[in-house]
C-alpha cells in the first residue's frame, strides 16, 4: 500500500484504523533546534476532538498525543518524531451488522475489492479518525513556518454562503463560535442549520476557505510540485472533500485575461491577487487563499437499504455518535495540511540557489 | 529543484525550456511487452499542436517525438523510455525588452526571487510548451490502460457552459470541432466568442471536463494518494489550472447526505453517482468525471505597464502568437495526466493482495 | 533528516533513540492476506535481545513488540503496520559526563556538528538499539517471502576465520552456540576468544555470511537498484559494518574471466556460482551469499583520553554493560534487511511484465 | 522498472541502450548560478571513453554529451538538466547468433527470465555503456562540489596490489598512465599483466580505491542513509562490482577495538583515520577512503559452451572489441558515483539545523 506518507523533505507517514488500539505517525525532516510549543499541539487536536460542542458527534476521545522521539530537552533533535494518539473509545461491539454488507458511499466495498478482506470495524483506514495524526504533525509544521499565518474558517454550510471576500472577515472571531464561521451572524444561521439537518439524521456538506498570510516568495517548485498542485493534493487527500479552487478559481474561468492579470506595485506586491499569491505553481508574497469543497457525510442516523457481499439487499439503520456536518472540525484538519506543504516548500526552498 | 516527476510506479521526468533545443522526458515503469502504437503517440501531440486551427496559437511547432530507448522490435522492454521533442521553432530573437521586466501573472518575477536569475527566453520552464512531454508520456499511458477510456472535453468557454451532463453528450463529436466541446451548437457560440476575444488582443478562461470509463474497483490507495487526491495534483499541474472537483463536486456541498448517497444495485455498481466513481479515494467501478478551471492565460497582445527588476514602472507591447484560450488544446494535456496517474494506480494495484 | 526509510514498496520507516521510552516503526507496502506467525517475529527479536548468552551485553531488555495497526484476526489487512517495542530499561542515569565530550569513533562530535546539539544519553538516534525496529520488520518480510530461505552466521571473530565454503557447513547448527557459527569447533574458539577480549574490556570485530537459497530468477532491478547493491546499502546501514562482497567478492578480483564465468547448465543454473546467484543486478536463482564486515564496537570498557566540546582533553571511564563482539547479536539483523530486500524486489517483480 | 535514479536531491535519472541511438540522462536538484565548465565535464567522459589506449577496448565512440536544458548563460537554472551523448558506433551487425543464447556471467538470461523478452543487441540496458551518463553527472556534481576532492585509482589488478596506504601514495600521479595507477612501477607490471591477459583473449579483475578529502563534518544521514551506506550502493550499481570496504574495511575485522579507535585531537581531527573519515554515517572532516572490487568482464575473445534459449547446448565464439581489464576506464565511474552522493548529502546538508 502506497500513499501513507505526505511531503518531500518534511515528510509525515502515518498509521492506524480507526479502531485499533492507537494511531500515530512519525514526522521525518524537522530540522534540529526547533522548541516545540507542546501545548499548542494539544490545542490543535482539541479544535478537531469530538465532543466539544453541540453539533459535532458526541463520540468521547481524549486525544492525546504521546511523543517517543525526536524532542530532547523541549527541542526537535532531527530525528524521527514518533508519537501516538491512543484510541480511548473502542467499545468491543457488535459488528455482525456491517461485517458482511457495504454502507453506500462507504469506502467497505471499494477495500474488500482492493484488498479481498477488510477491518470492519467502523471505517478501518478509511476513516476521517486518521486525521488526528495530521494534525499533529501540522501543529509542529505551523511552528516550524514561524511568523506564516495559517487560517481556515468555514465559509459555506450547505446553501448557506458567507459572500464577503477574506478581506472583509475578522479572522479572529472564527473560533468564537462553534461552527468556526467568522462571520457570527452567518455562524449562527449556519449552526441552526446543522442542528435541524442533525435532527432528521441527515448531513449537510460545506466549504472550508483559508488564507495563508506572510508568505516569502520562492516557495513551491516548478511543473509537478507547483505549490497550489501539493495544496489540492493535499485538501483532496481529505476525507469528504470533492473540489479545490485557489484565487480566482472556478469564478476566474469567466474572466478576460486582461481584467485577470495581476499589475505589480514597484515593490513586487500586485494590486489584484486574482493569482492567490501564487505565480507558475512558486508563491509571489501575497496571500495565498484557496477553498476546499466536504460533501456531505455518508453516515446517516436513518434506516436505508443496501446490500451485502453476496449482492442480496439488506437493510441497515445508521446509529451512534457522528458528524451532521464534517466542517467545523475539519477547519484544523485543513490547516494542518496546508502547514505540512508550506513547511515542506519552506525546507526545500533552501536548496534551490547555490 | 523539485518537482519534476510525476508517478510512483509509472514516473515520468520532464526537461527543458520553452526555448532550449528539445525538451523531453523519461517515462519508467511501464512493463515489458506493450506493443507501441507510434501514431497514437503523434496523432495526441498533434491535438495539442500549436497552429492547428484559428482559435490556437499560431506558432509553428511539428512536435515529433524521437524515442531513444525502452522500445524494441515495436514493443516496451521494461527499461525507461527516453524520448525528445525538438523545438523547431527557436528564433533567435531579441528578448532584451523582457530580459529585465516581469509579466504580470507570469512566472518571471518568482523565478527571480526563487532562483535569483532565470532563462528569460520566453518562458523557460514555466511554458506551457512543458506539457508536450506530458501527452507523449500519457499517450503510452492510455494504451497500458487498455480498455478504460478517457475522455476529455471543453466544456465552459468564459460564461458559456454546457448545462448537461456527460450522459447526455455524444462525446465522441468532441474532436469535430476545434473548441473541443461535443455540443456542436455550444461548440460553434464558443468558438465565435474566443475569435472576439482574440480580436481583441485579450484572453479568456475555460472548463475542461474529463469521464473515464471502464475503471476497474481497487484503483487508488488510501490516504494520502487517494484517486481524486492525485487527479488534483495532476490536473493542478497543468499551466493556469485553479480549480478541481470530481463527482458532485462544489455543487454537492449544498446537498443533504440522504440525497448524495449512491445506493448498491446488486452487482455492486451504484444508482447515483455522486461519488464521481470514486469512494475513499478508490475506484467503485461507476464512471469517474472532474472538472478543470483554466484561467484566462496572462499573455495578451495589448500594451500594459509593469516593473523591471528595480521595480522601476516600464511599458511592455505583448507580441507573438498565443492562444486566446487555453482549454481546446489542454485537452489532450487534461486526459494525457488522467492517463498518468490511472496507469500508475492500475500498476499499484498489482501489489494490495497476496 | 533524510535516511529513516528503507525499502520502495515493502518500506520501512523508523524512529526511536536508545533512550527514549520506546522504540519503532511503520512497515508500509506488505499486500493484504498474510496471515502472521507473531511468535515467529518474536523469536527474530530474542535472538537479536541483549543479556541472551554470556558474550553479549548483559543488559536486560525485555524487546516486546506491540502491533497496533494493519493486523486484523491474523492476518495483515494491507494497510501500514504500525509498532512500538518500548525500552523498558531506560535509567535515569546521570549523564553529566558524556554531555560535554566526545567519545572516540562514536557518533558524538558528528551529531553535534550536523545538528548543533544532541541526544546525548546513549548514542541517542545513532544506537544499534534502532535495530529492533527492522529485526520486527524483517521478520514479516521473512513470511512474506515465503519458502526463500535467508541464514546468516557468523564466519569470522577477530583473525578466527572459517575456511569452508558455506556449502560444506551444517547451517542447521548455527543457533546451537552463543556465537551463531556453525561449525561447533570454530565456535567454541570464538567463544573462547570474545571471553578473553572481554575480559580486557575490550572489543573485537568479525564477519557475518549469510546464504539466501531458494529465490527465484528476476528479482532486482538494472542500473541503481541492482539486488546486490540494495544489499550493500542494506549491509552498510547496520551499525559497526565496514564492508560488503557477495559471489566471488574482493577475491575475485585474482580471477581469469575465463575461470570466473559461471557455465550454464541446459536448465538455466550455471556449474560454477561466482556471481552469487546475481547476474546484471538480477537473481538467476542459484544461491545468493555475501559476507559482511564488523568493525570492533568503539565502546571499551576502559580508561581513556578524549576531548569535550571545547576541546579540551577529558579522561572517560568506559562502564555499564556492552557488546565485546557484535556479530553474534547481528546475525537476525543481517537477516532482517536481507528479508527486506528480497521482498521489496519480490513485490517489484510483479511489475515488470505486462 | 524501478532503479533509474540515483539521489535524494541531486537526483540522476538514465535511460539508454548500448546499440540505441543514445543514452542519456536528467540530472535533477543543481541549484541555480553553478558557473559550469563544460570542458572539464568532456575531459571525464574522455577518461572512461573506449579506446583511449592500448589496453582498453578499441571501439570507437566519440561520447559527446550535449546539453539540453536548465543552463542558460554558462550557469545552471536550478531546473533540470537534460541531456544525450549519441551512440555513434552503433553498427547494423548481424545479432544472430546471441539473439537466442545466453552468454555466461552476462545479464542475457536474467532479462529474459524479467521482462520475458530482451533487447539482445549487445547488453541492452546492462551494458556498461550505461554509465557514461553517470560521467556527464559525477561531472557537475564535482563542480557543485567546490573544493571537496575526490580521486580514484588502480590499486590492484589481478593479485598485483599496491600496498602503499594512500597517504604515501602521489595521487597526481595517476593519470600518468594508462593503468591509473599512481605508482609508476606498478602501474607498468600491472599494465604488462592486462596485455598478456588480453593477449589470451581473456579478462581479469582489479580494484580501484578512492579518497575524498576536505569534506566538511556533518554529510551523511543516520540510519538507513549512512554516508558510507550510499557510497556502497553507489559503487555496487556499478557493473562488474563485487564488493565495497571504507576505513578499516575486511582487515578492521582483526582489530581490537582499543587500536581500532581513532583518538580526537583538540580541534576535532583524530590521530588516526581507521573510521574512514565516517562516524555512525556522518562526515567527521577526515579524509573520507575506500576500495571497490571489480571481477574480471564476462566478454571473453574465446570459444565457449553455453545455452540457447531452449536449453539447448551451444557453441559462442567471443568476438569484437573488449576491455581485458576493466578498472582503468572505471576509475572516472568511481569518482562521478562518489560525487553524486556527496554533493546529494552535501545538498541535504541544509536542512538538518533551524
Amino acid at each position: 500500500m502506497a500513499g501513507n506518507s505526505f511531503g518531500t523533505i518534511l515528510k509525515l507517514t502515518t498509521f492506524g484504523e480507526s479502531h485499533g488500539e492507537a494511531l500515530g505517525g512519525i514526522l521525518e525532516g524537522c530540522p534540529a533546534g526547533l522548541e516545540l510549543d507542546l501545548q499548542a499541539i494539544q490545542r490543535d487536536l482539541d479544535r478537531r476532538r469530538p465532543g466539544q460542542s453541540a453539533i459535532v458527534t458526541q463520540r468521547k476521545e481524549a486525544d492525546q498525543v504521546q511523543f517517543y522521539s525526536g524532542i530532547f530537552e523541549g527541542k526537535t533533535t532531527g530525528t524521527p518524531i514518533g508519537f501516538l494518539i491512543p484510541n480511548t473509545n473502542q467499545k468491543s461491539r457488535d459488528y455482525t451488522h456491517i461485517k458482511e454488507t457495504y454502507r453506500p458511499s462507504h469506502a467497505d466495498y471499494v477495500y474488500d475489492q482492493k484488498y479481498g478482506f477488510r477491518d470492519y470495524r467502523g471505517g478501518g483506514r478509511s476513516s476521517a479518525r486518521e486525521t488526528v495524526s495530521r494534525v499533529v504533525a501540522g501543529a509542529i509544521a505551523k511552528q516550524l513556518l514561524g511568523n506564516v499565518e495559517i487560517q481556515a474558517y468555514v465559509s459555506q454550510v450547505g446553501s448557506i454562503k458567507l459572500q464577503k471576500p477574506y478581506e472583509d472577515l475578522d479572522l479572529s472571531k472564527t473560533e468564537s463560535n462553534p461552527v468556526r464561521c467568522p462571520d457570527p451572524e452567518m455562524a449562527a444561521e449556519m449552526e441552526a442549520y446543522i442542528k435541524q439537518v442533525r435532527k432528521q439524521g441527515d448531513t449537510v456538506g460545506g466549504v472550508i476557505s483559508c488564507v495563508v498570510s506572510n508568505v516569502p516568495a520562492g516557495l513551491g517548485e516548478p511543473v509537478f510540485d507547483k505549490l497550489h498542485a501539493r495544496l489540492a493534493l493535499a485538501m483532496l487527500s481529505i476525507n469528504a472533500v470533492k473540489g479545490f479552487e485557489y484565487g480566482s478559481g472556478f469564478d476566474g474561468v469567466q474572466m478576460l485575461g486582461s481584467d485577470h492579470n495581476d499589475a505589480f506595485n514597484p515593490d513586487g506586491s500586485t494590486r489584484s491577487n486574482f493569482s492567490g499569491g501564487i505565480q507558475g505553481g512558486i508563491s509571489n508574497g501575497m496571500d495565498i487563499y484557496f477553498n476546499v469543497a466536504f460533501k456531505p457525510v455518508a453516515t446517516l442516523l436513518q434506516q436505508y437499504d443496501t446490500i451485502d457481499r453476496e449482492g442480496k439487499v439488506v437493510q441497515l439503520q445508521g446509529k451512534g455518535r457522528h458528524d451532521p456536518c464534517v466542517v467545523p472540525r475539519a477547519v484544523p484538519i485543513v490547516e494542518a495540511m496546508a502547514a505540512l506543504v508550506l513547511a515542506d516548500f519552506k525546507l526545500l526552498s533552501r536548496l534551490s540557489k547555490l
